[in-house]
């Protein structure tokens, strides 16, 4: 007998439909597991071979044992932690895409910055409730996903107003940074040592992003509170001249997280959410150890993959040739968790 | 003799390009009607088989028997009310893409509303003047195309102040509804019964998309009037767990057509123009029945088109792909008109 | 012996990548002249034959000899007037793609307007400090560059202001159009004597593109000044209308150019970035005689260039292809300057 | 839980490439069987997912079990009867591709001859010892296979011998058919119940191809007793005015066989070996009704089937297409035997 | 109005399939005359837009009308003389691809004689009845076609007795050039000037091609009369060295027809029938000045066609190319006879 | 600087087209020496970037310089012993694919025996002029190429004569093995050390390949002496259960050449020249160490280079993928001789 075949599986939402049609064009068997309302909509891509119902994610630790039985590998994605918690992934008994250990680094809005710092990333001036405070700030509870929950606050009058309005939560005030945001997705091969640059986008924010198109005077009578709900995602490419920096700051992030976190570090698709300032520098707000939902875009590759790959390749794409790369050399234990 | 050959033909404005080369791709044989100053643009593109030329669009009806001389198949798109009216395409003689019997539902705003309630999409609340109205809200003219005609107002006195400017013209006064646009365009295959989610944007649109940019200072000194042409597109997709919704929608919308309109209902390309609120919610701006201009980004395919297609899949194309399978199934009859 | 080889050559920048990447999806060899901190990075890229250092770009004209005894036929890029002055491009010598009589024109923003102006093409009125201004207006000193150095000024009191911190620097006011911005990319054949629309973009301007996301009241109580640094581009097409149009200007520029500066006038890439104004009008800001970065977007094509190309057509691919067809033709005078 | 998921399995020999390669372009998993000395072998084939040994093809039915466990489906060649019997194949417990009642029907000689004059295909005389015989004749003993054990006979002395060497095997004398050979594939599809000529070739056989190469003096010096073992095949077309009846002559044969063997008659890939005389008359010798090996020239696609098809379709592909179809028509039996 | 649309039309049999696929892969609307025993086996070929029933080929003249009115543009193949007659064809009142110039030249022995002279093209030699002949010698008839009708003749005898059964007919007694067959498949392009080898064929006769496998004991037993009868076709590549002479000749061939027949010569699709001896030199027996059957090995490209197209290039499509650069270049007289 | 730019390079004949479109598709110069008079011929060949020109072969040698200085590496192919000698070969100062080691034992047939044997490939039985030969033999001049001068004998009296004409040349007398011919190509990759099947052919030779199709009664009326020159290939596929031992020669043939040349061994493209038995049994009577014409065939790839590779893959283009990937692993040295 030879080789075992592998079945590449993830929960059903956020990159879920990227993650599968990459694993399918790298010939994997698919599988999803989802929620019943969810079902009948993964239904519809043919690149699915097989969906697992579960009545809440929460479930979903269970079924371990029949996607053990499946040869499958979990490809997390960005909801993974919203649905099973750091903790729950940690726990998953099932072979999973990443280093498990980074995990807590991420989670982590101190231990992120340690990281970010070590790395030589710009990341925005940090206080806790009390400090001297550099205005303006936005606010951010912890656990915020999405955008839910966060606030800007112009003087210190805004600040403690809102602090209010968060009922105890815990919470960190971030400088916040003016300049355009860029959203850079990168792929470390654990394989090669590389990292690479997949795709670069901007979120769309409701209802921040539509802000800008109600008149002054309108706003001005009838102020409206702004929200960072990411609803969608656009498409950017930089200017060429910060590419080498983006490039370099993806290295210097991966070689960091074999200092701290352990010596593998973090691998496969990660993202650095950026702002750019009037002085073209990069300040980094946060950093996604897996696959951010902006990589969606980017079903048939994006400005950069084409410059590098002669087909459509996807970061979800991207994730699975790796693994059927180690596959072929015999080495899928060097892209587990 | 077997099968005639048939011409894919449209009017040379709004989606043109993306029709006739989809249908090109198809191999169908193209025909544009157009008036003389823009022949020689359209003449630059070698999938247009055939132009004719014709003075003003309003002529266009006494083409007919020489469109189906040559066997035309007409696809309508977003122009075509303004150049013919609804009434000039109802009585187009000649084979037409699209159920005409939705035209009316489309034109009038009552009905449009009643279908997309029937539907179970949610809708701006509405008033009419005197009505004691929710503040914002956005004012719209009866027949405004491409945003022209719109106002907004935050206040009863900025209400009062727009209503003067009109005219006397027919108006609806909606809530404008804080939150992102998001295109979502749709094909509904008569011939499968399924809905697509072929691909979603955003409008460009002048000069409300360049209010941001000023500096405040600079508004407050020299207020600008908001207009909201359509000039543009730039692409979007949406966070995946969205795209239930989005879909669901999509069949709800066809479904309620076969209600309420004629057995048949909707079917072809369509567009729901919602806004997504911070709650995560889409409000239903407006529904288009047809091939919408922010297809026209995805002429090479959109993220959703390339999960589903192997090949470039325009809406344009996807159209005359129906018509193509319509033909060879020998029921043409039930993709026309 | 039969045909020489030739090796597509640029300095390493801006959109450098996009010109390789193309020349060598023409089979040309490529070569990248770069200073030593970028190195690294430019070696990632496989379709880069060779790299040459160079301690500052400055240095580069005397690299003139070894570039022709490769046969290197040089591509100039947005950045080359920056690099190199616009006195140095001219002396270049070695093979120049494009026709350098152009660079005066372009380089002089007054002789730009007589060119714009000689094509028909609306421009914002323009003053002179001291002249009867309509407001509101952007300033722009000579030689600014992606941006920097612009300011905004709503009243004469905005305008002191702005113009004293320009410490005597050489300014031109310029009326600032309220619309949108479309930067429209063109490609104008010496061979064929044809002019093709390539792709459009919105630039990605920080810090301006984020304020509209700054609520208000924020903004009051803490004003921002507005910087308008290009740090990236988003894609765009208009509305099918006004490409009539868009082409027509293009055609009409490099006429024009035939007219003013030579008989061969400009040709190859160039782009017009214009705003559209709500009355579906462009007015040309600027006219830049060679590749811009925003065609960076369209590496695998563009919604432009799929309706022409049956395979990935951009910009910097054009102008390989254009020099293949040169080189096939015996006629590579035709398109060098 | 969805489609569960299939493996397309045969025999490592005869034609077990192109069947595995063939199911492996359409997605299946594919698993082979072959014995010990010839693993090595397959393993060189990256499209063969998994390859199960046993010590001889005798015991592959004891394998039956594991085989359903893998929900596989077997796909015979011409080399099924050879190793398994054709009682060996109609008891394999295991999903199979063809209607195992056909079997009887190509295994009997007589049986053979009735169907292919059901069909109204000439086929030649034939007689028992003891006949009057018209010369030329070719001599066949029972279950001779690959031409092994065949003899010509010119006179009725040859023919006697001949039948001395038999050593009283079983055999059948007919008509030496003096023409051209030329064997064509078919597909006959039980899901359309269309008849596809795939392709057409003709046999490469030791020493009687070789024998025209031998100067006539030393053939008659030192006489070369001829053997008609095929060991390759080489390509052939037919003249087009040929392939009416030869596509005719397959649909012929598929209707006989649903008269005479059972309602479904026999479906998949046959064979018709014919001989073309100098009359353009086709007389067939026999009848394969599974894939013989001379499909193995077109592993690429061959001259038809680039007419009807826009990919390489080999026959063994066409095999693993019509199962796919099956499946995703939910009538997976209707294929199988 | 623009350009027209062309159809391409041939006769059912011969190479139609090849040359409506080619039309059909160039994008032309394809058209078929054929008989009625025909239509069934032509209506299996999606690329057949169109199929004429005629009863009999000899009624083809009077469809000139009809066809004229579709824009149809008659490729001929080898066949068209067989069954329209040289004449035939020279009447034939619709567009055509091809110099029927040429036909003279082609249907009369002695004229192709004087023509492969011109161009330095070794023949065999030739006799009448009566002249002092060197055996080996081959006779034909004249008209034969296929191959029919000829005969073998080693001996004065064998000729006198096989004189005697032609009862009559015009004849030639050809040196019988004892060497291996090669028919070179050549496109000389009307528009560029050039030719090309296309592919090169051996033919596939019967019964002659059966003998050598027939043991000589056996044929020596009983005689078997040859045939010469083309019932297929079988794939062929020319050693290197041999390849700049198969060009020079077909070069030569083309410009003595400038000189000989009109100043346009033959163009279009032709092929040379030669013996390759064992000195290495060609000798031709015959030039076909149209599509010969052989190339229908080469539906999908030859090794020939391969070196020079990017894409599948078989003589039939290299047909429709020329005929679609001819109408693009508004030259199309210039490939019609 | 990097990567210094490679020229792949090969005199012009034999299969000079292979190697150079191959060499082109793996994106490398081309360079081809050649004769005046075939000059005009490979300027056809777009693929070719330079042609140099020599009045002989034989002065190729002092080319080398010019060679170097182009980065040249030499693809020999079967026509360099013929033009340069093994010596010529040997002494060749320019990079050279293959080692030359193994020309000694090309080239000496002795040495091949041992060869042959060593790797236990059946060879015919061979004896010298006065052996007790077991007839039909073959008789072999030493260096004969392409089949000249080859004879056949039945018998003593045949042998006497034949070696009578001879006048003096060096022979071999050869059993006879009466069986078909397979010329197999093979692929031997120094960098990974595997051995791939390329492809099969037969030879066409002149006039031994139309022997057969001659009337015997001619034949006996007017013997004709065969002769074995090769003028062409054509296509074959063998027995799939031929294969595994093909496989198998091929990689015991190189094994062997590792023990008995040098470490390296044979390397890259080589051929076994076998005759099938009709027990089904390879007997070589040649082994070619390097490219042979039959790969001509395969332009397009071969059916078992299609089971491989998902691009067509001829012999010539695997030599540039090899070249390739030793640049690319800096290992340029495993792959010259």
């Amino acid at each position: 007998m030879t080789q075992p075949e592998y079945t590449i599986a993830t929960l059903g939402s956020h990159s879920a439909l990227q993650i599968l049609k990459g694993a399918w064009d790298e010939r994997f068997r698919t599988l999803l597991v989802t929620t019943p309302e969810r079902v009948g909509f993964y239904r519809r891509f043919p690149f699915i071979d097989e969906i697992v119902q579960v009545d809440t994610f929460r479930e979903f630790p269970r079924l371990a044992g029949e996607l053990r039985s499946r040869n499958a590998i979990l490809v997390p994605h960005g909801s993974f932690v919203a649905y099973l918690g750091a903790d729950g992934n940690r726990k998953l008994a099932v072979p999973y895409f990443g280093n498990k250990a980074v995990l807590d680094w991420e989670e982590d809005r101190r231990l992120q910055r340690t990281w970010l710092e070590r790395a030589e990333i710009p990341v925005p001036a940090q206080w806790s409730w009390g400090d001297d405070v550099r205005f303006p700030v936005i606010v951010k509870t912890y656990g915020a996903a999405g955008g839910k929950g966060y606030f800007y606050a112009a003087t210190p009058e805004d600040l403690a107003a809102g602090v209010e309005t968060l009922g105890g939560q815990r919470f960190v005030i971030q400088e916040y940074v003016v300049g355009v945001s860029a959203y850079i997705h990168y792929f470390a091969s654990p394989l090669t040592g590389t990292v690479e640059v997949m795709s670069v986008d901007r979120r769309y924010e409701t209802n921040v992003d539509s802000l800008g198109r109600i008149p002054l005077a309108g706003q001005q009578r009838l102020p409206i509170d702004p929200s960072y709900v990411v609803v969608g995602n656009s498409p950017l490419v930089l200017r060429e001249s910060l590419l080498p920096e983006a490039y370099a700051m993806g290295e210097r992030v991966v070689a960091a997280s074999r200092e701290l976190i352990d010596g593998r570090g973090m691998f496969g698709p990660f993202c650095l959410e950026t702002i750019v300032t009037p002085e073209q520098r990069f300040v980094a707000i946060e950093i996604s150890a897996r696959l951010v939902a902006g990589t969606n875009l980017f079903i048939n590759g994006s400005p950069y993959s084409w410059l590098t790959y002669d087909e459509p390749m996807s970061s979800g794409r991207r994730i699975a040739r790796e693994i059927n790369q180690a596959i072929r050399e015999g080495s899928l234990d060097r892209v587990l968790g």
